[in-house]
């Protein structure tokens, strides 16, 4: 692995797993109060299409890094939702 | 441009343009009792890391969106400690 993808690798790792603490403090919590509900309408749709985009590059880890946060953002947005 | 670029685009867009009404969210009531700090402090690595890999790579959209990405959440971040 070069050290590009090496970066690259830790980067799209961080941007994933950095959603699993916001799911966990919401899902302790059931407070949503400061969330953006548009921020995550929108961040939601943008990982979505990332995910449609790595299907037709065939690309694995931009539809698994994004197909993760997608099911992490759209589990926040359903707690927007549910718990305003 | 392709279709795929223009998806490309589009879920870029969408990515570093939702983080925007969170921002607007934070700077206008001040509270940030719900976000979750290790979320901003792990997801302003990765897109840090992300521009690193785009200005390596010579790729401005990359650099672009995650440089914009990377100041949004940084605010985010610092107004996280300020008003805990």
């Amino acid at each position: 692995m070069s050290q590009l993808d090496l970066i690259a690798s830790i980067a799209g790792l961080c941007t994933t797993a950095s959603f699993f603490p916001q799911v966990i403090k919401v899902y302790r919590t059931r407070h949503t109060k400061d969330l953006s509900l548009v921020m995550y309408i929108i961040f939601s749709c943008g990982v979505f299409l990332w995910f449609i985009y790595g299907a037709f590059m065939y690309s694995w880890p931009i539809m698994i890094a994004n197909g993760v946060t997608f099911i992490l953002s759209a589990y926040i947005l359903a707690m927007k939702l549910r718990y305003r």
